[in-house]
C-alpha cells in the first residue's frame, strides 16, 4: 500500500470542503448576509477562525506531499479576503496534488523529514504523514466544517466524506 | 507500508481524547459545575453531542480494524452515562486495537468490506479503511475536541496529536 492512496483521499476531501463553502454562500444569499461573514466565525475566542482553518487544511495537504517527497512546496501568502478566495485556494492546492503520482511515494524508508519548529528534531517520512500531516490535515478540515455547520449551514456528514468507491 | 501505521494512531489519538476527557473534568472543578453537563453539549441542535462523538470515535477505530480483517467486532451498547464512562469505553477500545498487529494486516489486495446500511454495496478493505473508517474516526474525534474546546476546556493542539515519534 502507497501513501499515494491518503493523499488521493486528501484530494476528494478538499473538493468536499469546497462544496461546504458553495453550500454556505448559498445560505448566506438565503438568509440575507454577507458569506464573508463565515471567514471570521470561530468555536472558542483563541482558536482560528474559518479563513485560518481552511488555509491551514490546504497547507497541510501541500506540506505532507512536498515534505514526504523531499521537493520544495509552493508557498501560498494566506491573503484570502473572500469565500470566492478561499476556494480559488482549495482549487490551486488540489492542482498541486495532482502532480504526484503512486512512483513519487516509493522508497521513503530513508527519509527524514523536519520542518524550522522542530529545533533540529526529524521525524520519518512515514511517521510525519502518519503522525503529524493527516492529523492536522483532519483537524483544521473538520475544524472548518463544524463552524459552518454551528452557523447554521446545512452540511452532512455525506458532504464532508463524498462519495465513496464501490467495488 | 501497513495499515497498522494507521491504527496505532488511532491508538495514540484515543489515548489523546481520554488525555482532554481529563482536562474537562479538572476544568468542570474548577468552575464548579457538574463535568457530566458536557456530555450533552453540541455545536449545532441537530449534531451529536460530546458522549455520541466518543461513542462513534471508539466504534469507527473498532470497526477499521475488524472489518478490514474480516473479524466480528465485540459489542459495545453505548450506554455510558458519566465522563468516566466513556474513559472506560476509550480504554476498552484501546485494549482491543492492541490485540491486532502488522501481520494481521497482510493480503488485504482480495478482501472486501460491507455494512448493513451499504444495500449489498461494498468497498475494497484499503479502500474502506481509507476513504471511511479513517475520515470519520477524525471527525468524530476533532468534533469531540472541538465541543470541549467551544466550552471553554484549556485544551490546545498537542492535547490532540500527543507526542510525536522522533528519528
Amino acid at each position: 500500500m502507497s501513501i499515494h492512496v491518503f493523499v488521493l483521499e486528501m484530494k476528494k476531501l478538499l473538493r468536499s470542503l469546497d462544496g461546504c463553502i458553495d453550500k454556505a454562500v448559498a445560505y448566506a444569499q438565503t438568509k440575507k448576509f454577507d458569506p464573508n461573514v463565515l471567514m471570521q466565525s470561530r468555536l472558542a475566542p483563541d482558536m482560528f477562525p474559518f479563513v485560518r482553518q481552511v488555509q491551514a487544511t490546504c497547507d497541510q495537504a501541500k506540506y505532507a506531499v512536498s515534505r514526504v517527497t523531499g521537493r520544495e512546496p509552493p508557498s501560498h501568502p494566506d491573503n484570502e479576503q473572500t469565500m470566492d478566495d478561499l476556494k480559488k485556494r482549495i482549487a490551486t492546492v488540489v492542482g498541486y496534488l495532482d502532480e504526484y503520482s503512486e512512483k513519487d511515494f516509493a522508497n521513503l524508508a530513508d527519509r527524514s523529514v523536519t520542518t524550522p519548529r522542530w529545533e533540529g528534531k526529524s521525524m520519518t517520512a512515514v511517521n510525519y504523514f502518519v503522525e503529524h500531516a493527516q492529523p492536522n490535515f483532519y483537524f483544521h478540515l473538520t475544524t472548518a466544517y463544524a463552524i459552518l455547520r454551528h452557523n447554521g449551514v446545512d452540511v452532512g456528514k455525506r458532504d464532508f466524506l463524498g462519495q465513496l468507491t464501490w467495488r
